[in-house]
């Protein structure tokens, strides 16, 4: 069925690329390779599981079926041996992470709808599907993680769960809401990073809470 | 009923003076507005959906019923918008957090045994759905967890979580073990607070774990 | 029945020696009691706690039944007030961690593969219940993970749950595989700690992801 080939090409396409950006940290953080497989495939699942584990997925779809872990893996394995070629691919790497944060927060929220969550809890599913992986990765590596201070991160990937949750509601079919989707959170992301698009902040705001 | 009344006005209460104090927090490290919001829903939902978890009361209730997460993002609005003013209200923010941990850590004490959790486990996962949001908080923000360092802040969870259990072996009514519990949990913040009071300390203990 | 009582003992020993690693960390962080307690605790059982929720054994063991959390807390108590006593066996706790390391994995491992686990994710289940508490160990005190740096760790564990994993797929009786499993993990550890065995590391990587 069209729909479910659609999210399988999406969910390897937001493996590789999240995948990427984890083993990218790991390798400026000079870890050993196993450390960069550990955090590539980190970054790649965990924002899966904790959606799956939340909604009673049990086992997680990354623990029943090896496949997107030994994507995560292979991935890796690039970055580890072409990690400078990866660096001068930054920016469309950016852009590869803005598309993997797109299509997990759809494809998350879509699963959550799939095990009968409420849409609004579906669409928070969706983004914490998309932002997981990056929060996790960063908070191993000792980091605030970047989605708390990032201009539209996880705000894009919010409007791109929307556009699914609001499709399934007014009864829209799926597979008309999965790109859409993508493409709005990636449209935001592109604002974002590109033209400064960000969100308000708090006026005379200082950090006192460090010593 | 009048106990499941209690319980949910309690929960509300919580989730409020938590969702403050995350929102707080997040004005502080100057994040953008829908980094504040995520961090005041984490606190104040994490710790109930933790325990929710690991219980088996899946999907957990701030998944199943948006009205939780909806009241945080709300406080985390007000501290967004008037945190100046709630910066003048420090020590009425202490009191109020003091007030949260007793209530969480009993009515996630009470939840645990409502799901036939042993007596033991029951109060450890009061005491962590007391801690948990803030120590997520603490970890989103790169920080040892307050909770691992300062005063009597678990040890009050855990006792306030104790009151319950032990009221629930005895075949108290738990509409009255509630309120003692939190009561409990309460006075030893503010001993701990005002009076200093707090958990030996191991003597000559240095850092030797920092390079 | 023979491997029931071995997976018990391991299971106890394994509790024990983390217990002591998150106590002594605790100790040199300058803890109060209660957070040693708590750290000693969380190193002791949180690998234990996800490998249960990730295949649905719900409520997790450290849960269901109080005697690991109470086996690691009398630790934790034992490092607190003989700490300079543990500090002199450094070279020895690192053994203990090595054969801590061992045990989970192999035992993470067989409770997966009895969960109806696919191999490959029954042998990083293994793996993840030996590393799981020293990550969250050392992600709560805001340090990156040594699992992520560290020579040979997560790569140890991984080894001894894949004799768990191979064996069980020959057919091997699980009595048989699992000490060997143990062995493996703890000789692959001495080398890293005795011999210097490591991983490859990228070349000319440095650290840019620090500002």
């Amino acid at each position: 069925m069209v729909t479910a080939g659609l999210i399988h090409i999406l969910d390897i396409i937001g493996t590789v690329v999240f995948a990427l950006s984890g083993a990218v940290v790991g390798v400026r953080r000079r870890m050993d390779l196993f450390g960069i497989l550990v955090l590539a495939t980190v970054t790649a699942v965990v924002g899966g599981i904790i959606r799956d584990v939340v909604i009673g997925a049990i086992p997680p779809a990354s623990v029943k079926d090896w496949h997107n872990p030994a994507i995560a893996v292979a991935a890796g394995l690039v970055a580890f041996f072409w990690h400078p070629w990866i660096d001068k691919l930054r920016s469309p790497v950016l852009l590869f992470d803005a598309l993997g944060l797109g299509i997990f927060a759809v494809t998350g929220a879509q699963k959550a709808l799939e095990y009968a969550i409420t849409p609004a809890s579906a669409a928070v599913l969706g983004m914490i599907t998309g932002i997981g992986g990056g929060m996790v990765r960063d908070v191993l590596t000792a980091e605030v993680p970047s989605v708390l201070r990032e201009d539209l991160y996880a705000v894009a990937a919010l409007a791109g769960a929307l556009v699914v949750v609001v499709g399934n509601a007014l009864g829209a079919p799926v597979a008309l809401t999965l790109l859409p989707g993508v493409a709005l959170c990636f449209f935001l992301r592109l604002m974002a990073i590109y033209r400064g698009w960000r969100m308000p902040f708090t006026r005379g705001a200082d950090d006192r809470s460090r010593p």
